[in-house]
Order: structure tokens, then C-alpha cells, then sequence
């Protein structure tokens, strides 16, 4: 079941709260999640006791992002075992809860064997829920370590497509700390280039129709001090027709064998805009997000979501006082009417400029090219 | 000052209100719109005695759309004459109102010419008042019957590119008899297919920030039994990718000399989507609609609209109960974001397969066959 900490309001700026901490209080481990169902108006923790809660969480969002997810999947399968709960049913649980995002399955898989070596190493319950959280955290410091050195290729090579600096980068939902164990992927590489100077203008896409973008990396930019304007989605073609987009820098959540990129929907139009007015399209994310398991963009699974998200729109919490976390959804268009809701699109590796890894950049972007990268990663990490 | 007159509930199909009409009740003559803003919640009229209020009415977007929008004006000027108040000055009031729209001060003129014309015939203030009411009628009656000549050109046209019938077609905004005198431009052409057993599938995007596409073609939709299915605007990409878009059909606020067209923000990334994958883009406007005094695209002054039409989602009425017409905004972004918020976005020709107006189609489009489609209708109108 999961409980809620409200801490802070809309407005002021306090140290940001992690978006996923592991909590050992007398009554039993826990998974805190920032809830960001309630951002920005709300900073509100999400207490995690069981898989269910978890998985309740994934699901309505409350924790999203790809490499987030991934984190949490590894301490889901830790608290599992801590609880002694059935460490198998759990990561099934966790592993099923969204379709799209290739790093949830990874997260579970990597803290399950981790339980399970434990447990066939004779170590008992007991040594395989402690070695399920050694992988979670592990797994948490890799991904922050990647988000760093995915900042730092990723300004190199905006500085090597533009010279010049004064970068004016249109992004697209949510990329940062919040989806991360460290600042994230594209939105770590505009803050990179912010804190060098570099950064003339965060374009932010509101990313309908959930609002990542409105609610989400409009709050990371402000917290930041990023020069940021928000528009939606269907204006970026006003902005790259006014000349006024250097770069779309965005994420994934999942990248085919042949560099095919599962985004956020709404990402694919981007790119075909970006290659019309010759502009970079350049998609951010870790090695963990790449699967060689998905041979193409046709094999990849787009999550459908339901249409109430489009026939209605979901008010800020506040104003559903009294009923916390019970967002309340006003129609919008007329009762009966069916809606199309992907969750991602998919954007083919010919209209993607470069991929950036923690490992390196890949461009241009081909099946060989990706194979050779994660090959050179895999001798690295085993030497 | 306007009244309201509530009618009817979302979900029951009685014959529906016009989105304009003069009536002369005993307290004088008045404009009756119905409210736009309050669809598909609620069928509210909303009574106009005087110019201020229709101008007030034009730039909350109660009434709107580039026919329609000239209708408006003309009558606006009728009402002015009828009720004693300085023509000039509210002919001047309307035509300023909105600045995109080149519809609007099309019809002040004329209304405002027939009034000035009659007067300076020695007609007074009376005759001058009949004389713009009769123009605005004109104009009322020659919208109806360019709505159903246009859809008969671009149901022709839509057979011609696409033969063999089954038509998918995806559209953007509102376009259809709440925007006319008659059954609209572009949606004109989906009811007429729809009719014609033409039809398979309209997609409608949802129109962000006002939702226009959400909240009134799907209410035009539903009401005329198509089948529709309403999607985001960023989601359009993935429809196209799919192959489930035959032709897209948008409307135009204002087409240039040379066959630029400016229409509601998102058009052009549709334009652009449908280059990329060989889909017709067409464009469904009345005459009325092109303006020989702007040469270009770049010579279109794009409306732009306040930023918290992006920043705040605007509650639709039945939750500001008891504030009638008080839309309540509910913030979604942090406190102090700005957005950038154009109304409308420009196509250039290149991206255009069709102009379908009431006098025939232009394709492929070019300044020379505009200009000589403009020639031969005013031949017509002349013989």
C-alpha cells in the first residue's frame, strides 16, 4: 500500500526532493516516490510498502521515465524480498506493469538474479533481498554516473553541430532528474550546456496529453534557472519555421537493434520537422535503453492508453480538494466520443541525427554502428 | 452588453442552434450568438446589443472562424446602423477585433459601404441601417451557398487523388457550420462524403491550447453521425506513419497572393507530416478568404494570444457553477512561465496540393492561378 508525505508548494524553491529513495523505518523497508501526478503544484512522497503499490505507481505515472523505471523495477524486486514476499510473482508484477519502456524488464531482471544467485549460494531470504538492494543501488549509481557522462557527450557534440554556442533547444516531455538517478538524458545535456553558458533558450513542448513537458520540465528549468518558454506541442513548426530551433535534444524509451527510437509521442513529428528545416534531432538516453532483443520500429510495442486521458482533461490536484490523489477528469468532448492515445511513437534511425550514450555518441545512426557501441561498452565493463 | 440564454445539455441531439442570427425582438435588434466557448457542455445564447459586446464576443472566441467572423462583422455593423450608434467608429471596433482573419473586416466593409452608400442617397440613418442589414444577409446567404460548393469541389477533388472511396481523412480545429452561414469549408467536405458513403474514418486533433478540434467538431461530428475518432495533435504523426491518413483537410484564415495560408497553430507540422509521407494537404476557404493585399506568407500578421491560454488549463463551465461565462483557469505550469502561443502558423504554397473555394479548385497552388481563379469569379459576379 503506499502512503503520502506532503512536503512543499508550488512557488518556493527548497532542495528538490529525490524522484525515488529506498527508506528503512522501523516498520519495514519502503520505495519513496516523488508522486508526479502532482507536480508542480504539490510536492507530495509516495510510500511504497508492496510490489502492488509500486505497480500501481508505474502505472498511473506517479513514477515514469525510462531509466527511472528501470530503478525502480531493481528496488521493487528488493522490497519484495525484503518483505518476503514472492520474489517471483513480484518481478513478474513489476516487469508487466508498462509495455513501451525496455528498462523496467532490465531493472527487475538485473535485482532478481542478483536474489536468486544469492539464495542458490545458500544465503537464505535474507541474503538474497541484500543482494537485490546492492543491485538496486548499484543500478541507481549507474544510471547517475551515465546521466553525467550522457551531459557531457551530448554538449560536445551540440558544440561540434553548432559552433558558436547560444544553443536554442526544443525538447520534448520530461527527460530530467526526475526520470533518473542522476539529471537525466536530454534535459541533463541543456543543463549542461546552461551551466556553461551555452544555453540561449529551452524550447519545452507541453507534451499533451499528460503535460510532462507543462508540468514536469517546466518545474525542472525553473528549479534550474533555465531560460525556458513553453508552447504546445503543435507550435514547434511555428518555431522551426521562424528559424528559432537549433536542436531538438529528446529521450527514449526504447531503442531497436537498427536504431529505430520508442519516444514519448509526439517525438516523430519532431523529427520530421527537424529534417525539413535541417535541423539536429538528437535522442539522448543509456545503453540500458537500447534492446537487441527488438530487431525494428515495427517490433516495437506501443503502449495504447485509455482515451479518457484525451475526452477529458485531469485537473491539478488542488482543486480536487479533500480528495487527494483523486484527480478529478472534466469531459471535454461530447459523451460517446472514442479517442486514439499512443503513448509513444517511433521514430526510424534514417531521421535521427545522433544517439548519445553514456558510452559515446552514435551517428549516423545504423544496426552496426549500435552493435559495435554496446559491444566496445560490454568489453569495457568486463575488463 | 450580451444575455444569456441557455438551451439545451451535451448529450441529447435536438435541432441544433445557428452560431449566428439576427432577430429584432420589441426591445430592439440585436446579433444572437451561441456560445462557443461553452460547447459541447452546454448550448448557451449569447445576446448582443451592442457593438462592444460582439467585439467582445469576437476576441473571447464565443463566435469565430473565418466565415462566420465576417458575418459577424457585417451584421455587427447592421446592428451599429439599426440602433443609432457612429458606424465608422464600430466598423473600425469590429475590424480591428482580431487581427488574422481577413474575413472580418471584409465584411465590415461591405456592410459599412452599403450603409455609407445609402446615406449618401439621401436614405438617412434608417435606410443607411437597412441597407447594411440587407448586405450582411448578402453575405449570410453567399457563405451558405459557397459551403455547399465548396464541398462538392472537394468531394470531387478527394475522388479524383484518392479513387476507389473510403476515405480517411484528418482535419484540424473546427471548420464546419459553427463557422459559417452554411455547413463550414473543410468539415463541409467530410459531411458531404459522409453522406455520400464516402467516408471511412475523420480524424479529429484536439486543437490545443482552445481545443476547438476536442470540443466542437466532434460535437459537429456526433451530431451528424460521422465516424470520428479525436486524437492529440502531436499523435497525427503516428497516424500518418501508419498509413491511416488519406487526406488532410484544414480550413484558412487568411491565403496570401501567393497562396500562403494561415490557419489555426498546428497546420503547418500537418503540412510538413503530409509532404513527408505523400499525403494531400488541402485547403477548403471561401474567396472571401484570400486577401490579394497580402503578397506573402511572411507579410501575415499571426495573432498572438495571451500565454495562460497554454500555462492553465481552462475549466469548461459546468464546474464554474454558479459564474456563468467565469472560465476558471487552473495552472498547470510553475508560477512565472512564460509560453509562446501564436494562434495561427503559415503554409507555404509548396505544401499545399489544393485551394478548393466555392468558384472551383487551384492545384497546384501559385500566385498566377490564384490571381486568375480571383479574375474569373469576379467576372462571374460581375456578368
Amino acid at each position: 500500500m503506499a502512503d503520502q508525505q506532503a512536503q512543499t508548494a508550488l512557488g518556493t524553491h527548497p532542495p528538490a526532493l529525490p524522484a525515488l529513495r529506498w527508506d528503512e523505518p522501523p516498520e519495514g523497508p519502503v520505495v519513496v516516490l516523488l508522486d508526479q501526478t502532482r507536480l508542480p503544484a504539490e510536492e507530495v512522497e509516495l510510500v511504497c510498502t508492496d510490489v502492488p503499490a509500486l505497480v500501481a505507481a508505474v502505472q498511473t505515472l506517479a513514477v515514469r521515465g525510462a531509466p527511472l523505471l528501470g530503478i525502480a523495477g531493481a528496488y521493487g524486486v528488493a522490497l519484495a524480498a525484503a518483505r518476503g514476499y514472492d520474489v517471483e510473482e513480484a518481478a513478474a508484477l513489476l516487469a508487466g506493469a508498462r509495455p513501451t519502456a525496455v528498462n523496467l524488464g532490465y531493472g527487475v531482471r538485473r535485482a532478481a538474479a542478483a536474489y536468486r544467485a544469492a539464495v542458490e549460494k545458500g544465503e537464505g531470504q535474507d541474503g538474497g533481498a541484500a543482494a537485490a538492494l546492492v543491485e538496486a543501488r548499484a543500478l541507481h549509481r549507474e544510471d547517475a554516473a551515465a546521466s553525467t557522462a550522457m551531459a557531457g557527450h551530448g554538449l560536445t557534440l551540440l558544440d561540434e553541430l553548432l559552433p558558436g554556442g547560444g544553443h536554442r533547444v526544443l525538447t520534448h516531455c520530461n527527460t530530467g532528474a526526475l526520470v533518473s538517478g542522476g539529471e537525466g538524458t536530454a534535459f541533463a545535456v541543456a543543463l549542461e550546456a546552461h551551466r556553461r553558458g551555452r544555453l540561449r533558450r529551452l524550447w519545452v513542448d507541453e507534451t499533451r496529453p499528460l503535460l510532462q513537458g507543462a508540468r514536469l520540465t517546466t518545474y525542472e528549468a525553473a528549479r534550474n534557472g533555465l531560460a525556458y518558454t513553453l508552447l504546445t506541442d503543435n507550435a514547434a513548426g511555428s518555431l522551426f519555421a521562424a528559424g528559432e530551433v537549433d536542436a531538438v535534444l529528446i529521450g527514449a524509451d526504447r531503442i531497436a537493434a537498427d536504431g529505430s527510437v520508442a519516444n514519448k509521442v509526439g517525438s516523430y513529428p519532431l523529427a520530421v520537422l527537424a529534417r525539413y528545416h535541417h535541423v539536429p534531432f538528437i535522442v539522448v538516453a543509456p545503453l540500458t535503453t537500447i534492446d537487441p532483443g527488438t530487431p525494428d520500429g515495427a517490433a516495437i510495442e506501443v503502449e495504447q492508453r485509455p482515451g479518457q486521458e484525451v475526452t477529458e482533461l485531469t485537473a491539478p490536484p488542488q482543486i480536487a480538494a479533500g480528495a487527494p490523489g483523486a484527480a478529478v477528469g472534466l469531459p471535454v468532448a461530447p459523451l460517446g466520443t472514442q479517442a486514439y492515445n499512443p503513448a509513444f511513437d517511433v521514430t526510424p534511425p534514417e531521421l535521427v541525427t545522433a544517439i548519445v550514450t553514456e558510452a559515446g555518441v552514435v551517428s549516423p545512426v545504423t544496426g552496426s554502428a549500435i552493435a559495435e557501441l554496446c559491444a566496445r561498452s560490454r568489453q569495457v565493463t568486463m575488463s
